[in-house]
């Protein structure tokens, strides 16, 4: 598997925690992803990027936004001037599901579509 | 004063810690502004808005921007599905300033000019 697979995936309802992803996929996913690392104790993933200035980083979030109602599933987001700090968990599996990597991976495809 | 006296306001250069606010000025302003908290022992104020999805929530985030860019003074946002959270705070004076509760008002304006 490489970033671009997980890129042309989508989301997929997921609910239940037969849908959180072990230690090895996690740490199989992550490989896959560099930039994103485990937050909260591996309940969610996360990335900061650094921008130079409000508008740009605001921006931003309206590109994840966009990704984000196309795949219904949502990020939470941080954002200031010069950064925006971007963080997926599955609610509904109580943890991360292949759903938050497939979408961490459609992040950093915008952002290199603007790169 | 009134916070619609505080909405007409606009921004102005502020640096040094001659332009932080005292407590009094601070209960006063805050005061002016029902729903809004101070957070950090005080070194920044807060308010926390809900939406019934995350399209509002980052709508609304534009709204601010939009505002923050003609003001020339940026708040800290978090925002994911149905909710938004400003946070405001002047870096150069190393705690809250007048700026800080011009926005707010502003921020509340925005919330208002849709509600």
């Amino acid at each position: 598997m490489s970033a671009s697979t997980l890129r042309a995936e989508h989301c997929r309802p997921l609910k239940g925690p037969e849908h959180r992803l072990d230690d090895a996929a996690l740490g199989e996913l992550l490989a896959l992803l560099p930039g994103w690392s485990l937050r909260e104790d591996g309940r969610a993933i996360g990335r900061n990027f650094r921008f130079d200035g409000f508008l740009p980083a605001l921006s931003f979030a309206s590109a994840i936004g966009w990704m984000a109602e196309q795949e219904n599933h949502h990020p939470d987001l941080e954002l200031g001037w010069g950064y925006v700090r971007v963080r997926y968990a599955t609610h509904d599996v109580g943890g991360l599901s292949r759903n938050d990597f497939i979408c961490a991976a459609k992040v950093d495809a915008l952002a290199d579509a603007a790169g």
